[in-house]
């Protein structure tokens, strides 16, 4: 664990020189959490891959803080891993979108299948959506990187690689499925070639898994990669999936 | 999400035809939580390999279950992994025990190292192993292992090639690092050898890494393995390196 200046999430930092003033968010986080003052030596980074040093300028209801030189930011992976996932059950997709962007991925696509027992206007009254976003910010400032996620608003899963293409998840397209999920014929991790455009989407279903018609279209349009033959906890397939594609890939 | 029958640990589990009584924890489990009634086809585990069909034969303040045929086990892991991991502040310990045992760990072997915020003799009031051990049995009923992995006795880190034999932790050793831990030039998961004996054991340091005196003689006695550079969450290193040789080595 190596020791990491505190990190704070600024939409538009600016290029050296420049004043920014945290969101109430970051600012509550520095002061109330960290009780940082002024002078403070801190990290800011915009979410788009650009990292910098700074320095706390003021403290007031919201922090100013004086953008000085650009740093070198963690490396994104080489593959861009966009992660689409069926919405779980509770709180559990918290944990999904906070370990999926700590294992680097590129952009969450929540979505909803047949056996999600919710819907995307429930999921929208509950204004799910801002909060898996601050989530994600959440991770990147502990996790390191420079980048910020897509969380992607929420879409119904109509499997079909048209829906695919709609829905901007880039192929190849791998479904995590059972070894046992005879018609998708799934292969495990070490079999699975890198992709070779440097993206890829990985689908993941809820806690009850696809419904019939799910699988017949996923096995039309999704090459299906298993973990082995004990049943992971529904929230923490993708982080499990991801970290085996990514060794087997080489990809760091 | 295959359709798993409920499961029950009985540590002996006998043979098909007998009767036996399930144990305080599992009875509460079966009664007042899932509710069941004389009659409910079950499924019981040994913990050591054997699966059983069973039926709750009787209800009362324990359950008693009739063993019925002996059925096939989930397959255990080709590689026997023993982690040996520092212990971590909070019940951050409980997860790291819970997603080892999912991901198919042989063993776990919890160790105080130098910057491990406790000791053995403070994690012994706390009746901490204890609890380690319920945490174990619990995902093995979850993940469907018919194995539940030793929970060993805690042990204070004093890291050698010596004290590794001593702990019972088998070669190859591999600690985890990050990227930028010269002394012990870690290799990403793809260029680890597969353990050519079966067996192997995973290192993992606490959440303020490991003390220069630690690092020293981790350099000696291990091969150090690094995840890439983003900073994983204390409680996540282990599953994530676990998912990642598993994948390369093409062990299921």
């Amino acid at each position: 664990m190596r020791a990491v200046r505190h990190r704070f999430f600024v939409q538009d930092a600016g290029a050296p020189g420049a004043t920014v003033v945290l969101s109430a968010d970051e600012s509550a986080h520095a002061t109330r959490v960290l009780r940082l003052r002024p002078g403070a030596a801190i990290g800011v980074f915009d979410g788009r891959g650009r990292e910098f040093a700074g320095v706390v300028a003021a403290v007031n209801d919201q922090v100013a803080v004086r953008i000085d030189a650009e740093v070198a930011a963690v490396p994104e992976p080489t593959v861009a891993i966009t992660l689409a996932h069926a919405v779980l059950k509770g709180d559990k997709m918290d944990a999904v979108v906070r370990d999926a962007v700590m294992l680097g991925a590129a952009a969450i696509r929540p979505i909803v299948a047949r056996r999600s027992e919710t819907s995307v206007a429930a999921l929208e009254r509950g204004h799910r959506i801002e909060r898996w976003r601050r989530v994600a910010v959440a991770s990147a400032k502990q996790c390191g990187r420079s980048v910020v996620p897509d969380v992607l608003d929420i879409l119904d899963f109509a499997p079909s690689a048209a829906w695919f293409d709609a829905a901007g998840l880039p192929a190849p397209r791998l479904v995590l499925a059972e070894p046992e999920a005879e018609r998708l014929r799934p292969m495990p991790p070490a079999r699975i070639e890198p992709p070779g455009g440097g993206r890829a989407t990985l689908v993941v279903g809820p806690e009850g898994g696809w419904a019939p018609e799910e699988i017949q279209a996923l096995e039309s349009s999704c090459a299906a990669v298993t973990l082995g033959p004990r049943t992971l906890r529904a929230d923490a397939a993708a982080v499990v999936a991801m970290a085996a594609l990514f060794a087997v890939w080489g990809v760091e």
